[in-house]
């Protein structure tokens, strides 16, 4: 025998989950558990891995060992698989190492055929259930195996029940039952040219090749895409002996939630039908029953249950989703997962499960996955408020949260509605770094085009704002819009879920976040947990800072010194700056700069306090703070006393053929000092002003965009240690200050021992790294992307997570490199992979000090840092 | 005692030519040889970078060395600086490692002051040689270590001539020297507000300090920057006892190059003066004499400079320039180092080194500079036809070689005239892929703008036409331009020197390159040298892989398909194809493209024969292909049977923000599978066609451009590999290919492993990988590094040669891993660095099996590998 690919379930247990998956490893842990589960086994993951890189056949091997297996099932069970006289039926059911829900599909009652019918109807005595069963097996196999659409079945089904003048199923007789299977073999044969496969092994083989078949379908590809699973996971394979829910009215089945999903009360949540199969409670022919009438209807199953779910809960230490079937009064349990739940039940049950003693504190906060901390911190739309009818579009969840206010088209024009006090959606096209004053006063951002990571959706979740990005479906027209068949004009509310992407029409009021109760018990104790890397925040604001201390942030990891300079007040003059022909006029300009500058960081330090703040030096290329409207073009040119040809033509020479790769970050500190100077010297006088009405200790962290290059580190570094000093000498108080570099170029990493020389710390900046590294441009990436995704080739956008396999290894390079030289080396990571769950692992893992990013991402990154510590991923 | 850094000559050897200079280094050679050379010592290399990097003092540590060498000489000679009655004099002078002849200047007669004076004079019994030399050293000391200009010297001293009606420096008294002496002081009084100094000490330090300083001054940086000198090396003094050759009529000094520097021939070249200083025979003030003469002027010293010149030939295998100096009839040798010559002559000395014994082919081969060969293999201008006032303008000699022809100043109007047989000269604003067609066919090519990695540079190199690039001073007219008051109409001759940069009116006439000979010897011991990797061209057409053959390619490494489509011809199919808007389209359009690309590759194949031929499919965005001209856009849109309108938004629509990062290389493939099908399909039946016709054992090397994904590798191999095998079965024929990658974005380095386990072959695409790894686009880099070398951040463009600090390591990781794969993985480089000498050093060092250049540079890229070789550089 080769290698093994199929497994009885009391030969695996929930250790084995990447192996047999999390249904099959489940099945087998209460099977060794003693919990009453129909004996089956489990064609593995790797089984699934090798049919899809060997041509899709199942090998010689793999069918004996299945052949192996039906044997054991045979033996224990004293049926016989194909036997017409003492048949053995089975389901088979996918399951997949993550829970995959609708993904897969599930064939019932296999193995059964004319002869085994009339064997099942003489060994049950029950006719109507042996052909009912066959119907059943007809459907779902030519569904789920053959592609035999089940709409001509349920129609045929539907039409017979209608000339015989029946209401429900539950008037079919067993001859009405044989008389669908004869009808459901011919559509079959009348549809595949064939007739309906009579053989069970022949029927199995094809089941089997249908679940793996599945891992390849649209909807696979889609649900794995949006959950971050792996192609390469596969599923396994589930064959288990049937059950019978459906012999009577002593038999049954339900599905079930210890607690309740929603809310994540201590109340059995769940739905059973008496003598039915597992699809029919959710198929809504008929109403389930409320799961405590159980207790009426079979006392002892009830009770029974009830034990297995207490045991199973302290067993998983989570909320479980169960499955179970009565038969003849037997109760068998066939299946039980971790529950999903609400963010608000996660929290709600974590902390009841703590009180309860079933798990720790530490064991709670392994349990609950830290995106879904998200939907608790942005406002939500009272469910009470949303009506039929009022959904207009749907477009990209850029950023989460819930919003309504009056739509405006212009930034200007919503910051002018926002100071008269109105609450404002801002609709664009898409936007530019010119719409941060409106974006900032909105509560909600639409665009029309762009995607998750485009200039709106980074900002707006940069901000906490609520943002649908992408909705091409809007026509605009003038001063109005039109999507869904409805015209929205200037001036009419709108409301935006950006945690759906759905928009909706008219003013729905939300909820405010909840930062207490739970969610602060909870969050007490990450605090606890030792050895965790710490976190800190992206912001821009002395608001942004504010809402990041109350998240929780040590500090701030990155203060962008760009986006201030595009507020109307500031804007002109850096453009003069910028087009500025002399240093002399340039010192000139930024001499107007500067005051404004300082008083940023004035703001941002009163808030921080004794925190560190980093603060970047000016990154973006020049060209981003050009105008483009022809108005300002004339109001510059009027005010430099230049024409607007002039005015034009340098900022056209400003243009470059790959920004990304040109004339930016600390090249523009080496190109033009005077800014860099500039900026030290707010950063400095503020940190001198604040220290001294305060009494703050400010310890300013200088950081230097782009470097890649020794001497260009020192030479910038040297530029800001001489302002510093100068500042700081004349002012005659003593301050500590340091100066550090992003590491976001490939050659920086490469040369980290050389810049550790210079740089007292290192910040990632793993957005342009990974762009840089995969030669990849974000903003050129849409049409790529489709076709590569398209093409199985990327799962989604691969820069969206850290790319732990290639940018990964710079990182790891850098780090060893960086602190060879300097063993105190301060490291952090500022692009938006500091808010990301599994970037923050990988973070911890290779011995970063701090992730830092946008406020709303603090309490997330806070707690996958405890997980972190927690799986022991913390190595110095 | 701390560090060393002070050597007497004794102490030293030719070995310690890094941290002695090349100067101070030979000097110690010849010191220990026996030679007469006058005792000295020299301060180190190291002692420069430590002052560089220490504000610029010498330390109390290097100056107790200095006065403990200074007593030696003291010891040795009897005599005592700045002492009146018996005085040591010395010389100091720079001597970097690499020679920069002119860049670091000398002062000669250090320790002289009116007391030394006086007893000089005293003790030669020679005031006017006393006083003579005196007024050198204030005029040398002043410029030199002062900076105070020598123009007022000289002024001075000629007014003072001419008063006393003096016709040269023969006419000067000792009375009329000491009156310039007090003269020259007081100059130096004026200008400095204070006396000249006068303490030995403090001049000698100074000297030294002005040395260490001169290696930052401007000439210096140039020199630098030409010759790729590190900074970092830093120039050693040597300080010399002084001999003096103006003692009178049996003292004299000269310069000798012990062959021909210009032609090579076996005969001493140089020139001397008797009763000079060395700064005599180059000034100009008197005519020097024959070097030949000598034997009637000092018979004796003749006769033993030959010996020790045929010595020194001996012991440094080599050419030598030498210095001497002959006091009172002693010789004394001042200097020896190679010489510098043309390539015609380093050939015609290798060559007559090897049949003279001196030296073994394999010393030869080490000797000649690789990048001298270039000189060769271009035409260059009869210097008979050279004559003053043709030179109308300079600019960026961006590809060597020269040419005349008439000026055309667009491609089809070039390409018009060269086909009525007219010689031409393409002049343009700047080139695109659009004028290739003009270039080809042209002499040589002038462009107003862009640098030496322009387009028009770049292609021009890779097609080896002469090119001057970037000549600002253009001034366009309507068909005709303006240069140097000049006014060049179209159809008018001018002539181009791509190696110097200059631009001349006229038709010069032009000698061809000549292979034979010498060349041709000496690249046939190339030939026998073991251990060398291999060479092969980048060639896009039969002509280029034809002139690589004749250079010694062993192959083609990089066969761009993409320039072919630019063919009047070919660029509407090309153009209709990129339009299309279903694949359908692209499939008919590209079936129309099937029969040009074939008959390209039919070509290379019947030149390469058996040789491996390397052929890369599409990678440029395809934007580059859309038309510029409203002419172009017309034409496409009715061949396209839509309306202009409609052709200009699809072709915007390709508009990407930053392209080197965007939509090209294998994405493409990925995108549009059925381009990279049609290509296969030329490639295969190219190849199954030629190997029929010929018996040529073609086995096509298939390269996918910019892979940095495993499964996006796979998926592009897997539809060549589809086509390909589909062609080959319908053949019937045997016929064997490889498919490979080109390694040219950071994840591919870093993925190596994974990548291998698809690509048969890699090569390194070092432009795009270099660019990727800095963060910097050469098309954007021009004003970067303008500030850059300016504050001596970088010394000229660091993407010109390969970066080994930083890319370099990305290359050997990808070697370690791709080979950890597959053992025997062919690992070749096809960016421009295949042709750099030091890259290929490089190349050679990390297990590379071959290097991939223009055909202009194979014969460049063999004497590298050959050197690499020999060097022991060569690891497996």
């Amino acid at each position: 025998m080769g290698h093994k690919y199929v497994y009885m379930f009391k030969e695996g247990d929930k250790s084995m989950r990447n192996l047999l998956g999390g249904k099959g490893s489940n099945l087998a842990e209460m099977t060794n558990m003693g919990i009453p589960v129909p004996n089956g086994f489990i064609v593995s993951t790797e089984a699934c891995t090798w049919y899809n890189s060997n041509g899709k056949v199942l090998s010689p091997d793999m069918k004996s060992q299945i052949d192996d297996c039906i044997a054991q099932l045979e033996a224990a069970s004293g049926k016989k698989f194909g036997d017409a006289t003492n048949p053995l039926l089975v389901s088979v059911r996918s399951g997949a190492r993550a829970s995959m829900p609708g993904m897969m599909d599930t064939v019932l009652n296999l193995g059964i055929n004319d002869a085994v019918a009339a064997g099942l109807a003489a060994a049950s005595g029950n006719d109507s259930f042996a052909y009912d069963s066959y119907r059943r097996f007809i459907m779902m196999f030519a569904d789920v195996v053959i592609g035999v659409s089940k709409h001509s079945f349920e129609h045929a089904l539907d039409e017979y029940k209608e000339n015989k003048g029946y209401k429900s199923d539950e008037d079919m007789t067993s001859d009405d039952w044989k008389a669908i299977v004869d009808l459901f073999k011919k559509i079959y044969r009348d549809d595949q040219g064939s007739d309906f496969p009579a053989n069970a092994k022949e029927q199995l083989y094809g089941a089997i090749t249908a679940v793996f078949e599945s891992w390849d379908n649209e909807r696979a590809f889609v649900y794995r895409r949006m959950h971050d699973i792996p192609y390469e996971w596969g599923t396994a394979v589930n064959v288990q002996e049937m059950v019978y829910g459906n012999m009577g009215a002593t038999s049954g089945t339900g599905v079930v939630f210890t607690r309740d999903p929603a809310s994540g009360q201590k109340v059995i949540y769940g739905e059973y039908l008496m003598n039915a199969q597992g699809e029919d409670v959710v198929a809504g022919v008929r109403t389930p029953k409320d799961f405590m009438e159980l207790e009426k209807d079979s006392p002892a199953c009830f009770k029974e249950f009830i034990e297995i779910a207490t045991r199973l809960e302290k067993e998983y230490k989570y909320i479980q989703d169960m499955e179970f079937t009565i038969e003849n009064g037997k109760l068998f349990i066939l299946q039980t997962r971790n529950g999903k739940c609400t963010a608000q039940a996660a929290l709600q049950i974590a902390v009841d499960l703590v009180k309860e003693g079933i798990v720790t504190e530490a064991e709670a906060l392994q349990q609950v996955d830290p995106k879904a901390l998200d939907q608790l911190l942005h406002p939500v739309f009272d469910p009470a408020e949303l009506k039929a009818g009022q959904q207009i579009g749907k477009a990209l969840p850029a950023s989460p949260g819930a919003a309504a206010g009056k739509v405006y088209f212009t930034a200007q024009d919503a910051a002018d509605a926002a100071a008269k006090g109105e609450r404002v959606i801002l609709v664009r096209l898409e936007t530019s770094p010119d719409d941060i004053i409106g974006m900032e006063v909105s509560q909600g951002i639409l665009t029309a085009r762009g995607g998750m990571t485009s200039h709106a959706a980074v900002v707006a979740r940069g901000m906490g704002t609520c943002c649908v990005s992408g909705c091409e479906d809007i026509k605009f027209g003038k001063g109005e819009f039109t999507l869904g068949g409805e015209t929205i004009k200037e001036g009419d509310y709108i409301s935006l879920d950006g945690s759906t992407g759905i928009i909706y029409k008219g003013n729905i009021a939300t909820t405010e976040a909840e930062l207490s109760g739970n969610f602060a018990t909870f969050m007490s104790w990450v605090d606890k947990i030792p050895g965790k890397i710490g976190v800190r925040t992206n912001a821009d604001s002395p608001k942004d800072a504010q809402r990041a201390l109350e998240f929780g942030a040590e500090g701030i990891g990155l203060t962008r010194t760009e986006h201030m300079f595009f507020d109307p007040d500031r804007i002109p003059k850096m453009r003069k700056m910028i087009l500025s022909d002399t240093e002399a006029d340039r010192r000139a300009a930024l001499a107007e700069l500067l005051p404004f500058q300082k008083q940023d960081f004035t703001g941002i330090y009163e808030v921080m306090a004794d925190r560190p703040v980093t603060i970047r030096l000016l990154d973006p290329p020049l060209h981003e703070f050009m105008p483009t409207e022809e108005k300002d073009f004339a109001d510059l040119a009027k005010a430099m006393g230049k024409s607007v040809e002039d005015v034009k033509a340098r900022a056209h020479s400003l243009h470059e053929l790959n920004p990304m790769m040109g004339h930016r970050g600390c090249r523009l500190a080496v190109s033009y000092p005077e800014i860099a100077e500039m900026q030290t010297q707010a950063i400095i006088e503020a940190a001198l002003d604040v220290k001294k009405a305060k009494g703050f200790d400010i310890k300013p962290e200088i950081m230097i965009p782009l470097v890649g290059d020794l001497k260009e580190t020192r030479y910038v570094k040297e530029v800001i240690e001489a302002k510093a000093e100068e500042i700081i000498k004349a002012a005659g108080v003593e301050l500590k200050y340091t100066i550090g570099t992003m590491i976001e170029i490939p050659r920086a990493c490469l040369i980290a021992d050389d810049i550790a020389t210079e740089a007292a710390f290192f910040s990632f900046g793993t957005n342009d790294l990974t762009q840089m590294t995969y030669g990849l441009s974000r903003d050129d990436a849409g049409k790529i992307l489709d076709d590569y995704t398209t093409k199985n080739i990327y799962e989604g956008d691969p820069t969206a997570k850290l790319d732990q396999t290639g940018v990964g290894q710079l990182m790891e390079i850098a780090v060893k490199k960086g602190r060879a030289t300097r063993k105190d080396l301060k490291i952090g990571i500022c692009g938006e992979h500091g808010g990301d769950p599994s970037s923050i692992m990988f973070c911890a893992k290779i011995g970063l000090d701090y992730v830092s990013c946008s406020p709303f991402r603090v309490p997330i990154a806070r707690l996958t840092t405890a997980q972190a510590a927690l799986a022991g991923e913390k190595f110095d």
